[in-house]
């Protein structure tokens, strides 16, 4: 593991026996593995061949948990407005299980319809988070909006969601770094997963300087 | 004039001579002329030439009334986010008011401080205004939280504002192009006359189906 | 129901049975519903189920109302260019209906051959239609022809259609947006439905009008 | 002279004195010469040293014969929409003159007032044209329209006019690439000499069949 | 038909039973027609349905003639340089073929091997062809070094060909446009029944000033 | 003050009248101000009027404090490479100092001599920083190493220097998105400013905890 | 074969049977011949075709050499960092081994764990490689870091590996042409081919040297 | 000195007074200094400083050597084409000449008269150029004709010259980097250096393995 960082095994591109193979050496050192972007070829061969293991399975987005989890070191809140963000948004959420945070999840909030938004923030505000994931398509005002109404770091992950000129998520990315509230970073489109790397980096330093 | 719509003088890189003349020629069969994106030197040259006509000028935006304005048919409001992008609101704004439209500015609403836009909802949504302007920059966001909000149509104009990927304004067009709210149309980059002439036809149309 | 805008169901990515089930749930409060994008199989799957409900189906577009449409409150003309326009023109045409506007056609209207149009804009001037939809792929040079002829607001809709530089529609959208006519508002590539909207809107407020 | 064709100087990035330099060694061999993209002081420059040779200057595109035009081969009409678009035309009017085309202008001929376009397009159609020259910035629909109306070669040259999303003019490019007319060829942005060239290269290949 | 130029089927996106249907209703008043970018099965259709007629049929580019060509009035020649071009190139020599222009083909002259350039330059520079065709991918470079080498116009055809930064024929397209020779027009990427249009309108220009 | 979060003034495009007056209201309310992207006339402006205050300037990156910093409560590393990258660390830094974060700065770190990367490196994984700002312009490869060998997260800033394919910083920010190291999230080209507020928001939110 | 460049069997595009007869031509006259981009069928149909032949096969990268290898004239070290990558890399190795290189292999050597350069690094620098090639996707820091720890040419290879801003390659690819580090050049995307026939030439011109 | 490259002193963005400190400094451990992108304003001041130390200046490209050149220990030769790329080949010049590279240079050799390319291939060819370096602007063939008749690495060097759809160099070095001959490498547009010092690595380890 290098600088604490997560190995996580990235699925695509690669056969479900390949990927079993690459779990099983991880396995051999570590007691949990997270895999990304797994087909439904390669979640059905881990199924079979770890069925003696604990296996928590996002199958809409294709992240995979084999083995254990990391303890619970913090708290994040992930945010999505529409159907079609879920997936990037759930591989968010179980890269922070996997990586032992807490996660508190609200999917249905929009810019379209501001007031769903009301309920969300002020759990936010309220509960110790230590900072939000935003995960929008189309046009990516939300974490603009949000990050006007929080008081914690917004991670925004753009998605490629869209047709005509969403260019594959670039307008979603470019309006996210354009945010005209600051307090808002931006990982790689689609990356749900760059996303939870980075909020658990940010719970694991408060929780080093609460420890130290 | 063009199916009922008006033919603006569209000042650049034209000589402030070359403006003057081209107005005359327009006064002579014409109350009223609309100047746009007029430099500081030309409106000089203006104030000189017609110092006996009324003059409606807006520095700003170099936006300029020689003469009358028509009679009044219609209401618009036109909200904007920052200060940057009031020189492209007051484009909207003077082609609004020599067309013919009652304008109510809201010029301090962005997504960054959402319940500023509480006020100029509620007016919006009392008040009879036909449509909507929104201009802004940046992320290009506020059209659709607007539009998520009022029950008229939006006209939304992005502007060149803003640095990085901005892109010149490409950012914001896209942005809003995608607005994840239906009943946003959308017009060039800093294009404030044609956001104006759209509200009027809007209204236009209403007035004559009144009289019929 | 969002500011007196309709919430379509967008079909795109979803299961024939999702699709199902969400008309379902909304049938519970609404009199009828908007499909759009659906596919074959989803058409076929809502075949099936309500067999027992009025159902307008577009197969070339994959719009389908299930249901009642809305009564009947203004008039909107629907011009296109090529034959591979028309699933987009389509797209509109039933938007339009569901929410109450009788629709003109015009499916043949190419600035290839400018003598096509003179039938078309001499019946939308003389008629009380409220707006005119612009549907064109290639260069996109319709909008701009039509709205030099017509006093009505026009809506244009940029397609994906062409090869080459057609780049997915981006340059029939700039050419539009750069019209050198003014009274041209843009909505996304292939976007049938937001145009339909809009049109919505503009005679939804002139009927506001009209009652008060 | 390479295949025929005119070596003409293109100015810019010159000093005037360079640029005389260069004009004085063509004239030793050849009895005119044409000179693109002269600045105000290459212009005042070129008169000075050359006041004793005929001079025919465009100062608006910058394009200035020094000595004596070829002698007249063919015939061309060059149509163009916006004032703006005349310094490109201009260039390929000159450029045509230099080579010995007669040249037919239409300068205020553009698709938002459809019915200027009559009057051109029946003289070109009865008159003895070998092509005809198109420029047209914005959104670059002019030469479809002219395309679907003539039955010789419609050259276009886009021009770099507008704003937003004009992109320098690479949407009017685009725009004539994707004609929906055919019998439409392109030249590079702003290139009326290129256009020109061409145009020339049309009427002596019909005056060499003429001949043999 | 418009202007003196054919009406092309376009096939793409039609199913076989229209595009049997189209080329029908065409044969009711003219003795020929062109199909272009059919697919293998649309070609299997058009031939069992006009096995009666005379059928002129390139599989490799998808185009097809029915019926009569026109009578010859004119020589082309046509310069490709890869394997992959040759598609293109085909479609623009069927379409020469249709309108009645005798083609010159020359099928391996890439930039790569200047010297395989000199016979087919030797040939059309002592041969009276009314203009060339030069297609090609990857760099583009082939119209520039042909244009530098004959005197009659060159219609340049940029192919999709390449990968990498080919940008589906941006690149080639670019570069032929930027052409430092001058005497260069360019027709859309693979537009090769645009630059066979093109030429016959040459040739058909020639043959009107020699009859008159 | 909006969510905890500083309203900076961003002077560009202001006049020095106008900033002065900006920072005179703000400094009713508030111990101390920060202006970002002043020009050298608006500093001298300020310095003027502001004698009798504590100044805190850089003027390599236009970046002001006037009056009080917060007290302090984090620290940060800032790391960047190119002398050319400076102004835009020195926004980061100068925002950081304000905001009460203590930062180390090493400006002489780039991936082309990755030795001078060993010390910062050691000192930032020795040293408590509550995360680690990386100013890189040209190909942007410095995130991606430093994430590689710290264990905290990592804000990259894209800067605008460079020469042909820079893409005025869009090389540099895309770069670093798709970074092959986890844990590092961007902000807009240039924008010091975001980086430092984002820093700051990690700082602050560890306090928070440290505190309850 | 043309100035010593070999002339290696493009496969993509062509049937089994096409890239078959074209191996069996150009075996007429050459002891070996190379096939690059080779599908699995192709493949199967080499094999099948030339069982008596030598045949070294890379089906990862669809490389293949039929028949014999030139004789070993130099040395090359070819570095690639993930796994996605080792397809482009090795079709350099197998066009390097062609033309006879032998060659050095580093597959595992990413930026974000840059103590894994340590080793290959010093193995290039105290070993006679004659150039490197760095084979890179994602940000394409790779070249730039080792080009600032060699002292012989190297050569980069972007890959179109990555999602999000990958862009298809091109952000590897502006990453690589802007290296901070001097020293490197860069051939297409994806282009181990091109790579491989550059370090050919290199070696090939020190031979020439070391025989005169 | 790092990995044998010379540390070139960019000058761009610096005053000249800082150009003079940065020479000075390096003077203190090396006998000669290379600066490049030096305007007219600082080669005065570095003329007025370094009057006693031997001085070689190209104005036009900025590019001056203070003191001496390294001893020479190879060959290069440089071609170019139109006038406006001459600064960019001049920078490539003294880079080769500084680090101790004989040159050949080759100033008028575009694709648009082919036959100029005669001498400079034959003289290459019989002369023992270590490699060749091509500077190439507008449609960027240049690199392709002449990597098709030499039997050496070619560099090529994209130029920002040009107009319209030059893109700032862009399309340059696209078609470059598709060049349809192999043995062709690029680097940055503009960049001459770049090209010089990896020209210099060639000749270098051509040296290298001479010695050994
Ligand atoms: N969804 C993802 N997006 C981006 N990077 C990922 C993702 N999942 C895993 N990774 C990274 O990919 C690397 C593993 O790649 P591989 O060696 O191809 O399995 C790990 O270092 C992770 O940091
Ligand atoms: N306006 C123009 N646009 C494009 N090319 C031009 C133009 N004017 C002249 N040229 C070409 O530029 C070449 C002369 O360039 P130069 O040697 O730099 O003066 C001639 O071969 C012309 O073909
Ligand atoms: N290969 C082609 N590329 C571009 N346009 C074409 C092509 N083939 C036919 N056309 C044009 O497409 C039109 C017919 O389109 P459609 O009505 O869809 O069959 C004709 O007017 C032709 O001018
Ligand atoms: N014309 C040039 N183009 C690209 N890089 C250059 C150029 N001249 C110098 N350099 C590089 O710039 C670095 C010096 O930059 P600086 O420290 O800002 O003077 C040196 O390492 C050179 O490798
Ligand atoms: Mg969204
Ligand atoms: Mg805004
Ligand atoms: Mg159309
Ligand atoms: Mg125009
Ligand atoms: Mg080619
Ligand atoms: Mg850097
Ligand atoms: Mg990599
Ligand atoms: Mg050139």
């Amino acid at each position: 593991e290098r600088a604490g960082k997560p190995e996580a095994i990235y699925a695509e591109g690669k056969s479900p026996e390949e990927v079993v193979k690459i779990i099983k050496n991880a396995l051999k050192h570590l007691k949990g593995v997270l895999v990304t972007r797994a087909s439904k070829e390669q979640i059905e061969e881990i199924k079979k061949e770890f069925r003696d293991r604990k296996l928590d399975i996002s199958e809409r987005s294709g992240t995979v948990i084999v083995g254990e989890k990391r303890e619970v070191i913090g708290k994040v809140a992930i945010i999505s407005a529409g159907t079609s963000d879920i997936p990037v948004a759930e591989e968010a959420v179980k890269t922070c299980e996997f990586l032992g945070l807490e996660v508190k999840k609200y999917y249905d909030a929009g810019v379209a319809g501001i007031h769903r938004l009301i309920k969300p923030i002020k759990e936010i505000n309220s509960d110790s988070v230590d900072s939000v994931i935003v995960v929008a398509g189309m046009e990516g005002a939300l974490p603009s909006v949000v990050a006007g109404l929080v008081d914690v770091p917004v991670i925004a992950v753009p998605t490629s969601i869209g047709y005509g000129v969403s260019l594959g998520g670039l307008t979603a990315l470019f309006s996210m770094l354009q945010s005209c509230s600051s307090g808002v970073a931006v990982v790689n489109i689609d990356n749900g997963f760059g996303a939870g790397v980075f909020a658990y980096l940010i719970s694991r330093t408060i929780r080093k300087r609460l420890k130290s």
